[in-house]
């Protein structure tokens, strides 16, 4: 009995959190070790689940830059790739589009039906969600694009009716029959600030940021930008954590970093005092 | 952090239960150790707040036969019974109100709204919510009623908004100024029929049934009906079985009689696989 | 024939009342004789339901001293008062609340339904209708509270459905456990600002405001001002007068010092020219 | 004071048949001395206005005899009746529904909106209302036509938001072009069986049936089909009477027949308990 | 199957215009050889059918100055007119409002129902949609008014539901019994605007804007402006094109003048590229 | 001018087909030429487009299994195919949810949105819109299904909004990671069941159903079945005749079977009057 009732504890403990993040949006960037691991893809559907059961409203956006290097290799074609960004000619596109919106979309889709939720897969090409434009680069890099504009209405009628959008980083460009590739968290980003939502979250391979590696588990918007010039700061983390500090002054509540490849890592953040992660919020006095 | 994993998968744990029960109404029929035990009222306020947190719609409904019994004494008035009954002259059914749904029931509306749910306190005189017309009894027991009529609208409106009624047992008969003392089970099963609930939960100063000193966690109608005659069943337990019996015959989903005295016993009841009481359920299908 | 004709006359005489004041909301101070009238009581019911037929919302509002005199008797405690003020020890304000919220708010909703309409008895506790925090005062009077917040979605939701709130003035406080017992006439200005009502009425034990002898039938804010040093305004009517100049001025469309020991006072002040009693408004144009 | 509490005792005695026929539909067949006497007219205007503050929905029907015959007159041509009907060539009715919805609709709708409240004038032809077919006939009357069919979708359209339809007896046929002459009893009876109401009244010139120089003030439908085969039962009455049994018989509430020429007629027959004409319901139990 | 992929693909002209102009309203004045032209009548009402179909709302306005000096004659009534305006005593009021309201009105609406949509035939006597007073004049010309006030609540609530409202240049004055003649264009130039119509549309005798004899498609409001001075615009142009250019200023999306007598003038003038008259429009991006 | 007239012509004609269809859904299964020919496939989204914008609901369905070969290819694995099924291994599965999903699907999606329409792509998999189960079978095909259950609530979200959902072949199983291989021409006949479908057109590579070298336009159930054992009609043609005969019988209005190849099929065979294909309904009283 006392087992149980500590079980029941756990759940009064979310209570305060439950009461506070209901009615919000929370987007979710998906990807690190979820992308490969398959023990930890129906642990994290669960917790979408269990988001939308609470009257929370998540929302999941992904990429899958592995999977597509590997389809193609499959296909018998090279990767090239220029400052990171992969070139992307149009049998490239073609490809990437099947991986993104056919594979791997629907993959988490099914994961998070079958946790008992209703996944609905989108890309940025259904009903216009967003639109895409080049990107300037000085080299062409092909069909690589950049967010130029974002049509939220759908998301608003299927979040409405107790649906999880699921988000596959592929959009039109403005000419018919143009499609575009685009970096996963800008795509998040975007339909974070396009929702107005509470929080956003990328799930990644780190557990968030290190610092003198100790684990920073809340920033204020002050003591993020203070940050962008520690010596510590470096890599992909850097143009991180300047986008995450635009994202919350663009009224997103939130930006949460965390590592993916802990188990339930989204409910832990979300639920916990002090989650596994670091948050970046407007000022100290914000609930994480 | 193996500690906060445990602690996510105690409410993925929850997971299935909470998507089974989101949108339907489990009527709480308020008693035992809490009315007199202060630690165990705001644990149970705790479980009501959670309840409508994850989409399912409480309603309580309580008497209060000891409290009323310490403001006869105070206003030196004796309590005279017959077979069980309180003798309810016109004096004492004045204090009986002022106790039920000026004491009592504001106390749990408090405890509740302070879990950050919002309880509102209703007797059957809200809105004639119900109306009680004189028992039949060989001796005259004065305002001693029974349930002739509820009208549920009120409560859908307030459990629409979600607002948890907290309902006293008093209720107004057909003429002007009058007004009756009901048994609260009572009520309660009348409110579970009127309202089509789930489940009716009693909370009582027992663990449940026992059956060869042992708890029975599941009954059939069948085995219930078997059980009546059953030497282990006696007391107030007979017509209590008798009532659960004719409530799901009613079209309520299944009747649990726990023990109140157990900290966070309704959630325990509802979320775990056994219950911790006995649940009397139309057929063995049914989930707890 | 003759005499029908007269009666017909009599509802086209308030046609144009009813279509001005439809849709509209109007908070009523319960008080004075009807109190302790018998006789008044059902025909103040009848003038809320009546008023609930032609579309207007009426919201009822009471305290009920003198009761709680007779039930401190009762229960062989003396009543004590400082400036008018009742010193409120805990056990006082646990009678004081039965006596308000089981006892005088129960007998008005049972008055209400019994005219037909649909009446649902409060208090600031429910859904924290108000909130009070302990009065500033230079002697302890324990628990009297002043009001600190309305939050009135409880109220629109009821009003809405056709309920008629009937509002007692006792209120919890921002700690678990607390209640208040506040002055009823600051709660029904409270609540006459927070639904942004059209007409807020006292029902008291004078006719209204006598200058020289004579009944003031009609104020506007700047009459009403500089009658504030007049001789003949002093006692209960400086402070009452000085209230409701600020309550017009917080918006609420006029307010009105009536005598409710005349039989349907609440219908004549409202439907025909002159009023029975003092009207505060903003300007010269209002219609009664 | 004492003639104010009368007045305000009139409007009381009324409220057990607001609350009764709030929410109804009333049709009521204006006719009689309405249609001339210039006084009359704003009097039922403004009891129009009234049922409609009251929640009550009416719907006018008229027809026009005499002034269509006047303007026939005035354009140098000759009324010609068949049996009571008038033959209606395709000059003849143009002029008809010049008049009926150019000239009386129009005057009905102006008094009803200077009382205050909505009206809308209505012809058949409006969103094909009512659509007609030629009556047969064993001499060719023209374009008299009898209803062939109702769609009410309209007049719920405007029902619902609070506007009063006021119908002239005026019909398209199925083909392009037709127009028919109604009459306005029939139209009146087709309505109130098209939008089920409560109530079909029709303002005649005689006070109601007279039975041995008495008024019946009340009818079951037993009674008044006895009643047919009774001597004093004559002329326009019989049909008149056996149309009521059939209106009755087809789900509407009651059929009454009152004299139009009482000012107020509309009032006294609903609100009072005898009311001032011949009512014809299912059985004796029906509140008027 | 060529002639049939021929029309197929006119269908899928229209679609670029049917997408833009979908969900908007349409005032059209109707006038010109319409009045006479039996043929165009139907063809008339099949256009505002199609545009009901394809999510247009469209508002139809009508005068009718030869069909009232038509009857007058009849009735042996002289016509008499000053400069340009009919005199308009009580008893040619009284003939105007018949023709209007009770002719031409429900000719329209009967003919628009037969192509299938939903007409329903209006003055602004209906809910006192809109209201008059007497001209300004020199010389005394009785019941001739002049556009005071809109209420468009009727229109919304017609519109919403599918219905074509046709409304006659009748009105209401502030006093009881008053009827006032108005100028149709003004009518449907105050509809236009109390609409927030995309467009008004008037139908005339001639093509358009005649300038050097040529036909001017597009005006923009200063292109407009200019040409007020220009010796090509006189007679009735000169009040048409600016009061054309305040309409466009107070908000309506552009004022068009085209040839009635032309078969589905507003399709063609609607749903192709240069239409087939002239339009004023604030800017030169402006879609036809 | 004339030819501008005859364009408006063309609309109108349209009209009663616009009319009567207005309200309903069309299932339209995307097949033949349309896969491969690069200029129809504008034309077919400006059709869908059409269609929403007069108030029709389609829904497209499509498979693929060309270019599912094509890329068997590409990845060098052979197609093999059992009785015209092609056998699914793992490796086959995921391609083809890749080419149908992530290829083909967003396609068609980005070109009716390129026509102004606000398109959808969907598989079985979005919120388990169809659930599938293996295909019984001699021989073992892998994840070749059949559909076991369709859940339309995602479909009426989305048509409600105005969004054109287009829906792909494919399918998840009861089990977490089972994904099947669907017959397209069951999934839209399943669809158009379970939206109570007007009409089910499918887009083939032949003209319709051939008898005797002469198009069949119309067929009532009883001369289709009578034509099930004619020898003109075998090969694919048989089954689909008999799929189309238990559609009508299972409520859809008709089924079509028209030429995919000709430019704005979907128009043509609606709105003129013959059609251009083959059409199966109930009787022939039926409009096209």
């Amino acid at each position: 009995m006392q087992t149980k009732i500590l079980k029941a504890k756990t759940l009064i403990e979310a209570l305060p959190y439950i009461q506070q993040f209901s009615g919000q949006t929370i987007v979710i960037k998906y990807g690190g070790s979820l992308m490969t691991n398959e023990e930890l893809k129906p642990s994290f559907a669960q917790d979408i689940a269990l988001l939308t059961c609470i009257g929370i409203t998540p929302i999941v956006v992904h990429g899958g830059g592995k999977e597509i290097s590997k389809w193609m290799n499959k296909v018998g074609k090279e990767s090239r790739f220029v400052d990171g960004l992969r070139v992307t000619d149009s049998e490239t596109m073609e490809l990437t589009e099947m991986v993104l919106s056919g594979k791997i979309n629907s993959e988490i889709v099914a994961h998070i039906n079958h946790a008992g939720a209703k996944a609905v897969g989108l890309s940025g090409k259904d009903a216009n969600l967003f639109q895409a434009r080049k990107l300037d680069s000085t080299s062409d890099l092909g069909w690589v694009g950049t967010i130029d504009m974002v049509d939220a209405n759908l998301l608003t009628t299927l979040c409405r009716q107790g649906y999880v959008p699921v988000i596959s980083s592929v959009a039109p460009g403005q000419h018919a029959g143009e499609t575009y590739n685009l970096n996963a968290d800008h795509v998040a980003e975007a339909i974070a600030r396009g929702t107005a939502a509470l929080k956003l979250i990328y799930l990644t391979d780190v557990d968030g940021l290190l610092i003198n590696q100790k684990l920073v588990h809340r920033l204020t918007l002050d003591a993020a930008e203070a940050l962008l010039s520690h010596p510590d700061v470096q890599g992909g983390m850097k143009p991180k954590l300047a986008s995450a500090i635009s994202t919350v002054r663009g009224g997103v509540g939130s930006v949460h970093m965390i590592n993916g490849g802990i188990q339930h890592a989204v409910l832990l953040e979300i639920f916990t005092d002090t989650g596994i992660g670091t948050m970046i919020t407007l000022d100290t006095g914000e609930v994480r």
